[in-house]
């Protein structure tokens, strides 16, 4: 397959950031055009941006241009698929002008994922949704795919093998980290030694989104804590099912959980459960195979007919621009060829 | 009231020194023995430990004579009540020796929580189990009683005053400080810019201890993780009554949680609600009147059938030392003459 | 002494809330006014702020009203002296507002500084500073008085007492913490888990302020380094000093150097040395007696003619609000009678 | 050229897990023999082990099999080369007998750096103290070569090329990382929301290891503190020449300062300077080319004869597992036809 080229709007932030460093070596795409939303342009990569992933700046990523975002530029640059990590309100305007213009954006953004048109999409869980694409103009015109917030991300995945034995309730609190609310994002004194049991929208997110992917009406009962930790969202989760399950229904169902079709940002092993009882934690959140993009369970328990487990979503990678990524690769897989 | 001399055995460790920190300023109490468990005496206090409280170690504290633990001198010394702080394999056989020989042990250890004849306190929660030292030989001998573990006091407190509403199931999630694993604890590199989803024996001891403390059947569903932060345990609850219970009444029956009769550590107020979103927060857990022994609760929200609440409790003072102390306290007010 | 009323500016920043957590337990001085740089009148302080101190909020602080800044209400207010926290900027304009409306303004604001009228202060180091007010006007009309920066005061302290051996040269590295940046101040992405060797204007301010504090002429070289830390300033710092001096003769120096006149917040002890190796630490800052206002020192060396030694700064108590209350102290002390 | 077999030794510590991760996808060398210096063998590395780097534990690591250390099956397993790092007080131990055995020992313990016949080696540094091993033996039999410590490491290599100028004072503040003292290594107490100005023995290593590796008579000023960072440590230096020196000379020298020869773990540029301000820090510790092999520094400052600077290397990576594979790839690119 010859590289498409493809553009990364936001691309300065810390999704951007991570975007890029996924672009970096994957064989499909290739960046063609980078814009920040508060970039005046002019400089390269490299030399505009402050680098905050735990990895090192790609090199050949460090000397592309940096835009200032313009819809007619983008248009112009050749990129047919465009990446967005805008802040919302920017997105709101951005992506429907880019997808009047006929281009495919797949999106970080929550601003569209509200539009019942566009899907809210995670291959592994709700594939269908791709189909909505036809309601936006596909394949004559632009559209819009989006992928679910972070956290949502992580738990959709956990749940999604184990929708068959009747999910009734899902109780989650989850722990999640300074990266997440991106740069400059959550003030030092607020977090440092200390912890926040509160994350502006979040819970509510988890409540619309999560449905809506797993295509089930379950109680959802959330609470969402910011802690003081750079990368990695850690959710401590309790589920009610339909009938009896046992933990080894749990890990059987999980290890059955397996992409068939294979892309460069599809994990074989979309969920990897971890046997020892401390894990998995944060610090292993760039772990996996492809690194970030699997989610990590541990700690199954069961109790008076629930069961108890805890995960671990990368929140910058699977739960963001690898997400969209693999969004793209699985519409490229589906449809390359109409296009 | 004049003060009664009292003893601190396991005086060096964290909740050792939270100890000396309340008896310090307290006006009932005078410590006059102190001890502790692999110290080889010979010292005061201020020359052998490491204070690593955020307040200042009290003057008269640091020079007072730490000895190496020995049962008869521990009995010649004066004190009418020993403060125990020694690991449990230790508070095993050293808490019932003392109790042989007359005294009255309030303990944080575990070591003795299993004994039913043993009360597990919270003076505000079940004071009826001070009764039960009358099982132990009281008021003609010796007795032990013990206070909750740090994360079910929190939790007992802020439930306490919902028994009325029938509360039948508890999902609770705690996010811990690694004070609570005493020194040297957790290793620096397993939680620095991480979290670890796993306590040891933790949500054993809430899933049987808050039962025992509240006095009621319920179903508890407990998950335990520790968190880069050094004071105070953050829990997220979602609560089941047996009928409707709105977010008013839950705020009504904690506003009307009063300790009528007072001592130094009771609060007036055991359970603090604070209205800010983004509150409680650990780094406020050395707050309140007295200091670091109210509950605070925050976000109390209702969603089909159930209420969600976020609690703090300081693991060192209220969920330890402190209980410990308001216990003795609570004797004295009780049975003051008859000793 | 009747309680004199004072007023503090800037009340809601961490040195503002440093401020009153001090003038809360304060015998000679009474907050009558207190007034935000960006708030907008109207509450009690309790209802208004974010108290981010390790320890509680004063009871009594709470309930006082918080205004909006209005140099007439000030002046109203019956204040006599004017504590002021408030931002650079802001203070230029409004403490000769209100020095020209009679009052004593001691300030921590580095807006002043430069004039050369305008004292920069330490009692125990440069107390003859004092007379600079006689240029402003004292006794007949008003004046400012400020403290030096945060890292300055805790080197400033250190070295006085070393001034008579002759000091050539000062090589100190600070280890600063996030507090000292106020807040929002440092993003958390910048600082959790990582350090920033640069803090705009602070190695600048320590060159300047130093010498003139210090009164005497010697090559300073400082690199100053944020770390992530919440409170207290670590300093490591190389003197060279014209003839040859011994650790015993430093540690002396120190011993000697007492503060015979006392006050509320003058510590008898500015310098107190720490004998164990791995102190001081930043955990203890808010040690000492009074707390957080001395100077904690250790680890002296000698090298080649050199001593090298950690000195350890309380950045908002002795380095900020607890120095200005201090210089207030001093002059009532010295001018009590002649106002 | 073929494959090199080569053991690492202390295989599970976190220097250990550096040697692994840089092997796994070295060309030249292949890891046959893994040992542990507390493990009980019969698993394989990826089941035995607490991974705790950033990145990931490579796939093909984690199925090699992991040992009980024991010598004879060490010769027997075809390794040519021998990583070690293992604790200083078995190396003493395990060291000498396998270069009795006639193995080639690039070990990063500290144990025989003091043995005159073994060298103290940085290629880029002293590469001519290579032709010690001939002292031990070579080419005849076995030989140990070590690398410095981490500290001294990337001082060395910021200073290497400034020699030029006529070094004459070095004073050196280093902020440390707590993955530099090993696991369990530093309690989580003594770090979080605080820093520890002592670092036993680094102070002494720094003094003495960087004379034998620059080769000049210098006197140094060391200062070693740790801080809450897990990856990297920082070094806030001030240098005296003899002669007059510009910041341009500086950066000129470290420009100029390059390896010509190349290998894999030899990075083309040593030291590389950051512009900005706030630069380097330690959360870009795993950056650079090859990725931890690169001294970054920055904020270079002249100020009355004396240049300041600051500088980050990776404690595991240069200043530990990358300098001793570095260190064997130097040895082969040399000596690769002898042997």
């Amino acid at each position: 397959m010859n590289e498409t080229g493809v553009a990364v709007l936001g691309a300065t932030g810390m999704v951007g950031q991570t975007f890029l460093w996924l672009l970096a070596g994957h064989d499909w795409f290739k960046p063609v055009y980078l814009a920040g939303s508060r970039t005046r342009g002019g400089r390269v990569y490299g030399d505009d941006i402050c680098w905050r992933l735990p990895m090192q700046m790609p090199e050949r990523i460090g000397r592309i241009e940096l835009n200032a975002l313009d819809i007619d530029e983008c248009v112009d640059s050749g990129a047919r698929i465009i990446f967005s990590a805008l802040p919302s309100e920017l997105a709101a305007d951005v992506e429907p002008a880019l997808r009047k213009r006929g281009l495919a954006i797949f999106s970080n953004a929550g601003a569209m994922r509200s539009d019942p048109d566009v899907p809210i999409m995670i291959p592994e869980v709700n594939p269908e949704a791709l189909d909505l694409i036809r309601e936006q103009g596909f394949p004559t015109g632009g559209f819009i795919v989006t992928n679910a917030n972070c956290s949502t991300t992580g738990l959709a995945l956990a749940l999604a093998p184990l929708r068959t034995f009747g999910i009734e309730q899902v109780f989650v609190t989850t722990c999640q980290s300074i990266s997440g609310a991106g740069y400059p994002g959550i003030p030092s004194l607020d977090i440092c030694d200390s912890a926040i049991p509160f994350i502006p929208g979040e819970e509510e997110k988890i409540g619309t989104e999560l449905l809506e992917i797993l295509g089930i009406e379950i109680a959802i009962y959330p609470t969402c804590v910011r802690i003081p930790v750079r990368f990695g969202h850690l959710e401590m989760v309790w589920v009610k099912f339909a009938g009896s399950v046992r933990k080894d229904d749990i890990l059987h169902a999980w290890r059955e959980f397996r992409n068939e079709e294979c892309s460069p940002l599809t994990p074989a092993i979309p969920v990897l459960h971890c046997e020892e009882d401390c894990r998995p934690r944060p610090d292993m959140s760039f772990s996996g195979e492809p690194p970030g993009m699997q989610v990590f369970t541990g700690r199954v328990r069961e109790r008076e007919g629930w069961i108890g487990f805890v995960l671990l979503v990368n929140n910058l990678v699977k739960g963001a621009a690898g997400g969209s990524i693999q969004n793209a690769e699985f519409f490229l897989r589906k449809h390359g060829d109409d296009t």
